[in-house]
């Protein structure tokens, strides 16, 4: 397999991932050359990251229209290992790689139905001020939380 | 051509049209069975409509958060006269065919490079309270410029 | 509720579906207006009617590289009847409401978790040669298979 | 401004590029939080690729049902500078960085109607047999093609 920047050694990285979320590819998420197009795995990546931050009680507020603030992408990386198909059954998995003092690096995994990866990626999302688009330190909640995630992945 | 409930004479409906938008079509916009998707004209007659919108001097206040009223989709309907493929330029052209109280019927029609019919559309849009939900009908100089659209073009 | 034309009697209309497919709405389907955008729900209804032509055993073929038809769409419509949010849950219907000798002209129906009527639609599709981009008619399997579905609901 | 790996010097970087496409933020791009989505630049990157790919003579062949390659997305990234609103006008700038066996390195810059970097990008394409999915040599035809596009950007 290729080399990938964000991955030391595969098999622990893969070993890493709990969270997952399922998506099947979409007949309007193919393009002429008959595969899933190269522009998709940015939004299973989303429904993926919304799932875990909603599992871990975060979603809820940054959804609230009076709520001070939300998370944005800061940048996004995808590496496509193999070719994907229309109806194709995705586990896409995230895991929470490292946490800023307003930031956290996630790293995401897609399965295809015989366990094989398909594409790998990562990101940085941060929480900012709807106001004034500046970063908002994590709450100790919040960061006691996030570094719940890393820790019981890493001990796992 | 199949017959389309909401075109009664082809050719007078046709000459009707005085406004467009220019859109190419998409890589992502193919998929698998080699043509423009299904879900693909939609988009692009919203962008025609915004563009209608703007041009009749509407969109402005539309987009401000602050601005009380949105204007909503109602209902809207494609037919589809001939396959369309990867980056063929489309003429997107809109009408006002009716105006109502908060609402406007438009029409839609797009044209191939070679001045072929692809495909039509109709949709009806409401002028809505972002409170209530309920729909706010046009002051007078919205309808007295609503009016002058679909007069212009009866004259013309 | 409003007017909607292809529907005669709004509670035998609901009454007379059976087959459904879960949707939830994405991030990336809200628009600025904070709702599930209104192209939205065209691939929402591509998606049930393909799981309903996987139902009926009609998509095994449709996806063959060598096989010689395709179904395509000719018309589609979908009328709003309530607004839909961000991480909504939704059943989208089908069923077969008219069989002709190379289309069928299915009906949709979307339900939120409270069982309220979100948006309708209809359309046809056609199958065609990939070759001529004719109309193909269905074999007499197809078509007793496509007369079941319309028998069993008017039936039950 | 934040460090993108894939950049040394900001300022020699952006002057490194020539070829540009436009795009205008489309409403159904914006998301619920107010701006484009964050999968949108993808897409922009890929018609800007195509578009490139046009200009120096690959994509005619490449789309053609009959020819033996396609180029397929090998990895992406995207670093978001600035939050990016509806309708806003972004010259999306494409590069050629590097040139392999078989891929290219093509660097993007998306500039905002002031000239603000809104955010870049970066990914890497492969020519690969529709047969048997394995990456094709360049011609040398191509190869001198694509070296010139490097060149010529180093020189100006």
């Amino acid at each position: 397999m290729k080399h990938i920047t964000y991955i030391e050694d595969m098999n622990k990285w893969k070993d890493d991932f709990r969270f997952f979320y399922n998506v099947k590819v979409r007949f309007s998420e193919t393009d002429m050359y008959g595969h899933m197009n190269n522009t998709v795995p940015f939004t299973y990546f989303e429904e993926a990251r919304i799932e875990f931050l909603k599992y871990i009680g975060f979603m809820e507020d940054w959804v609230k229209p009076e709520h001070e603030t939300i998370p944005v992408v800061a940048d996004l990386q995808c590496d496509f290992i193999k070719q994907v198909f229309f109806d194709e059954e995705i586990k896409v998995y995230v895991k929470v790689k490292k946490v800023g003092t307003s930031s956290i690096d996630l790293h995401y995994m897609a399965l295809d139905s015989k366990q094989h990866v398909c594409f790998v990626g990562r990101g940085t999302i941060v929480q900012i001020s709807k106001k004034t688009g500046k970063g908002v330190a994590w709450s100790e909640a919040m960061k006691a939380r996030l570094d719940e995630e890393v820790t019981s992945y890493h001990l796992a």
